[in-house]
C-alpha cells in the first residue's frame, strides 16, 4: 500500500502527474496479457518518454524496480491506481447539466476513475427536477443547501462561458474546494481552491490548425 | 477575413494555440456586453497572462490593436473564431460508441465549434445498428467502406485502452488523417497524422493529487 501521508507531503510536478496515467495505461495492458516484468527502457520505447525520466517519475511511488528485471507489472499497476487516487471514491456535482454536463453524467467510465457524480445543478426550469441516468438535476439555487447531503469534493463546471465565473463563485460559496473547469474561461478562485482546466474545444482548435498546416 | 493561405503556412506554437481560445472566451463575453474596445493589458489582468505575450499571440491574426484604444472587440471575436477554425464544418467519426463516445455524440456544443459528428463505430453487436441521438452506429469493420460517404477528417478515439492502438491503425488505414485521442494510451502514427491527446482521466488524477496536498 502507498503511504497516504507521504503522498500528501510530496508536491508532485504536474508533468509527472500527466505522465503517470500513460504508464498506468500501458502496464494495465501488460498486466492483462500476464506479462510479469517491465523495465523503464521498455516503457520508454513504447511511450516515447526518456527512460531516466520514467525512473524518476516512478520514484515518487513506493515501488522499486530490480536490476535487469525491471518492475513487477502487477504491483506497478496496483501502485499507480492507488497513487493516482482512482480507487478512492470522490463525490462530485455537475454545474450546468446541459449537453456536455449531461454527457459527463452519462459517462460511466468516470466512476472507474474514482469520480462519483451525485447530482447535477442547472438554471433551466425544463431540466430541473429531471434525472440524467440515475442522477437528479436540481436548481442551482439549492447548491449550498444540497451540499449537506451531497458532500461533494469536486464541482464539474460545464456552464456556458458567460456564466463560468458566477457559477464558480457559487461553488466556492457552497464550500467545494476543487473545480474541474470544462469551460474555456480562466476562472478566478482563492488559493485554497484546486482548479483543473480541461478545455476540450481548445484541443479542437489545435487539431484544426495542425490539419491545415499539413495540407 | 483571415487569409487561409497564411494560416496554412504559419506554424503556430502550441501554447499560443492553447491561449487563443481563452482570449476568445473573454472577448465573446465583452462582445455580448457590447463593450467596443479591449487592450492587451485588460485581457492580461483578466486572464493572468503577460500583456506582451497576448500581443504576440494576437499578432498571428490579421488584426491590429490601436494605441491607447486597443482591439475592436467585435472584430477580434470574429477573427479568433475564424482563425481557430470554429466556423468551418469538420466531419468526424467516433470510434468506440460506449459511454464516453456516446456522451460526445450527445454533446451538441461540439457542433458550435465546427465539429460535425456523422457516425459512430463499435465492435459491440448490441449497439451496432442503433443511433445515439440522430447519429448512426456502425460496425467498426465498415469504417473504411463508410468513409466514402462519411468523408471524416477527424476520428475521435474513445475505445477501451487495450484497443487504442489497433483502433488507431484502423482509422489510419481508412485514410483519416487526424485523431482526437481520449484514451490514456500514447498511440503511434505516421508523421502525417495529427494526434491530439485529451486524457480527461489524467486531469482527474491531477485534481485528486492537488486536493490531497492542500489537506
Amino acid at each position: 500500500m502507498t503511504d497516504s501521508k507521504n503522498i500528501q507531503r510530496t508536491i508532485l510536478p504536474e508533468p509527472t502527474l500527466r505522465r503517470l496515467p500513460w504508464y498506468l495505461a500501458y502496464v494495465t495492458l501488460l498486466d492483462n496479457l500476464h506479462v510479469e516484468h517491465v523495465s523503464s527502457t521498455q516503457i520508454s520505447k513504447e511511450l516515447n518518454v526518456d527512460a531516466s525520466q520514467i525512473a524518476k517519475d516512478l520514484s515518487f511511488l513506493n515501488i522499486k524496480g530490480k536490476t535487469r528485471i525491471g518492475y513487477d507489472v502487477h504491483q506497478l499497476t496496483k501502485e499507480l491506481v492507488d497513487f493516482l487516487g482512482f480507487k478512492k471514491k470522490h463525490n462530485a456535482v455537475v454545474i450546468g447539466a446541459g449537453s456536455l454536463g449531461a454527457a459527463l453524467m452519462n459517462d460511466k467510465g468516470l466512476s472507474q476513475y474514482g469520480l462519483n457524480i451525485v447530482a447535477g445543478f442547472d438554471v433551466n426550469e425544463e431540466i430541473i427536477g429531471t434525472h440524467v441516468g440515475d442522477i437528479p438535476v436540481y436548481d442551482i439555487a439549492e447548491l449550498k443547501e444540497r451540499q449537506k447531503e451531497n458532500h461533494a469534493q469536486i464541482a464539474i463546471l460545464t456552464v456556458p462561458v458567460n456564466h463560468s465565473q458566477s457559477a464558480a463563485n457559487d461553488v466556492i460559496e457552497a464550500g467545494i474546494k476543487a473545480i474541474w473547469n470544462f469551460t474555456p474561461f480562466r476562472i478566478k478562485a482563492p488559493a485554497d481552491v484546486v482548479i483543473a482546466n480541461t478545455s476540450i474545444y481548445a484541443h479542437l482548435a489545435l487539431i484544426y490548425n495542425r490539419m491545415a498546416e499539413r495540407k
